[in-house]
């Protein structure tokens, strides 16, 4: 093989593989009709990991007859027990929310947020997250979240359902994609549940050294959770850090 | 007032103005369903000219329960006994195309087409045209586009619904609009009646100086539509041109 065949399969690979590691998770849908949908949207941009929390009907027909000819996409959707299940892998989890939330996750427009996204995916799944139809996200699921992203809308009328969201928010991606090639990116990201076992260990461990009254908590963890979400960490400053909690809880004798 | 009034008052008037000069028109659309689905796709971008060239079902009571909160943008719909009808007084119209057509006129992405059609609108009415959802538009409604427009989708699977693309397009004119303020653009454009009846006068004036013959036309007109279009031609331009036809029949002895 030459350097040429190297370098064009190379390009040939990238363009538009990063759009295999997004996986478009739907938290507790309420109508089936809107998976199907969904996966439709999905597929005409070249997405194909879906995966779903706690659906409340899945599979079901109102989801094969919305979905037209992506009923592949459906076939090979994952169903999850838990949202943590549908994150696992993945380096990068970000919420679409269509408000501001009180506590401020770093929060960006869909087109600023869609080249990182895909940067990311070019090396390791991420993960982009929808609510229910009614209510969106939960404060519990925009925890999990290292980034919210909004799509503008008509401030008079910001009705998108849930198959629109996903079609703007595909669109983008795959428009960026077209560039994205796979680039070493120093230091491989650390895992979603290495981050949560990190964040465990962080908060058991200021329980023992008696800075977190279990009693009153306050919202001191989600406030650590959205520092180390900005910072997006590396597999190895998971292990420095938990090396340095281990350590600490040893200093105090029972 | 002051200059910095004027200033702040026209950069709020042109924030967004432009989408109230975007008519989204939809050609023979077969299902009620998805002309209330293109409503509320309109709606959350602040879109809201809706005409609707002969469709099968209209008003319809599948049309409101789709449109959801968006039926304001379905009472105010025009219906259409033609697409010359709902082209009248616009200055630039785009037709929307799943693929290249052997006639080629100007075809440009969506991302790629959007300023010039945002910046047409911030003075005056625009067209996109969106054909039927099995069949797209005719090649007899291709020939009343200036331009042709394309969404990029998965090669495979290209299969976006008809609320889907208008979801996408207005999308993106929203997020070229929010920069958008009328600019003096020199000259006044020709609207569409304006240039369709200078194409009738040429044709006219074409058999009568003996360069077309009516029996065997071939696709002279076409491929002089198609220049005239690419052109943009001004009311100015118009004017004159009609007179060097009027000038060149006047020649002609009968």
């Amino acid at each position: 093989m030459t350097v040429n065949e190297q370098d064009s399969g190379a390009i040939l690979h990238g363009k538009h593989a990063a759009l295999e590691n997004v996986r478009v998770v739907l938290s507790h849908t309420s109508h089936p009709g809107n998976i199907g949908a969904v996966a439709r949207a999905m597929k005409t941009m070249g997405l194909s990991q879906l995966y779903l929390v706690n659906p409340r009907r899945f599979p079901d027909a109102a989801a094969d007859a919305m979905a037209s000819g992506a009923t592949d996409v459906l076939a090979g959707a994952r169903v999850c027990d838990s949202l943590d299940e549908a994150l696992q892998g993945t380096v990068l989890a970000v919420g679409l929310t269509a408000r501001r939330r009180d506590l401020s996750h770093p929060m960006l427009s869909l087109r600023e947020a869609a080249p990182q996204i895909v940067a990311k995916a070019a090396n390791a799944p991420v993960a982009l997250i929808f609510g229910t139809e009614m209510s969106g996200l939960s404060n519990a699921e925009l925890e999990k979240c290292q980034q919210l992203m909004t799509i503008p809308v008509n401030p008079e009328y910001g009705s998108l359902n849930l198959a629109a969201a996903v079609q703007v928010a595909a669109y983008e991606l795959r428009l960026c994609s077209v560039d994205a090639v796979p680039v070493p990116d120093g230091f491989p990201l650390a895992a979603f549940e290495e981050v949560d076992q990190f964040y465990a260990h962080l908060e058991q461990t200021l329980i023992r050294i008696g800075f977190l009254d279990p009693k009153h908590p306050k919202r001191l963890m989600t406030r650590l959770r959205r520092l180390f979400a900005r910072a997006g960490l590396e597999k190895e400053e998971v292990n420095i850090l938990r090396g340095i909690l281990k350590a600490a809880g040893q200093q105090i004798v029972d």
